[in-house]
């Protein structure tokens, strides 16, 4: 009998801490050439930030996204630069689609990390509980 | 060994309950302001409800996805009126994009709920185990 | 005290098993005409499974994204069938897509598996444990 109540207390502290643990953790996917979807990404992620002091940001790059993270081409750079410099956020882009486009890591915006693949970063992301949210509009 | 029995059991019977819970439960993530989209996530959330008595939708609009939801500017006026009816459909509209387009409660069609942040009641819905289907083509 | 331990135990172990999982399974949420997007799926889904031989793949279609998969009207019909003969990947199609397009399973390209509902199909993958990605751009 003790040991089935204690059993009990086990599944609900379980799912208690499971609950309580949809703190703010989202990882953003960007694989748009539009600079609507760059503008709204840094957007979101600048809001995000402000209002939550204990926010994590991931934003992952790949396929057409590139030029989002890139020296010459970036249309929201001092944005993406400003975000860079907060801990709590981070900018992540996948190598195979820098070789695809033969982009080497000195074209990349300062702070910007390379990831060996995106989509295997994205999932990780989501399989360790973090929120998933498509660019695109 | 007796006990070790019991946290088997234990083990199974959760692995089991986490099986059974996938019921329909769906967050649509609109950032469009594309009717073709529009047209799309209404269709599907009625064709899901049609199907599927038990179905639990919510709409989840922000950042360019603002008109599906006002009175003035809704192509699908009428479709969100007649799943809002319903009460296992909710349309939830983002406090900050409003504020960022200068909309106010009552540009909004009846029945519409605001949230304050739309991308964290989104990933709050994912991290209860809701699907994500994000509206995009 | 010896049983507090022993649950102790039991909740490490499940924690570990669950963060060991994160192995690469991911659905892909096809809902596009834009032969771009089908370009891009069938890239990827190819360079997952060259680089990951335990990797699982699966692409669904519905809505706009149904040429993808129709003898008659795919781009990658080729790519396509390539990455059925995969036995880790499958595409599967929505039924409900196809009725509203009077398509047949004799118009599909062969190994296409056909899904009563296609949505269903995605959150059911997500509720598993599958990372999802929405193809858009």
């Amino acid at each position: 009998m003790k040991k089935f109540f204690l059993l009990s207390i086990l599944a609900m502290l379980t799912s208690f801490i499971h609950a309580q643990n949809a703190d703010y953790k989202v990882v953003f996917d960007v694989t748009s050439k539009d600079s609507i979807n760059y503008q709204t990404v840094v957007r979101e992620a600048s809001l995000i930030r402000e209002s939550n002091p204990d926010a994590n940001i991931e934003v992952v790059v790949y396929g057409q996204g590139l030029d989002l993270v890139l020296k010459d081409k970036s249309t929201q750079a001092d944005a993406v630069q400003q975000l860079i410099s907060d801990k709590k956020v981070s900018f992540k882009v996948c190598a195979m689609t820098m070789k695809r486009n033969n982009v080497d890591e000195s074209q990349l915006l300062p702070g910007v990390e390379v990831v060996p693949d995106g989509i295997y970063e994205i999932i990780s992301k989501q399989h360790e509980g973090w929120g998933y949210i498509k660019v695109a509009h």
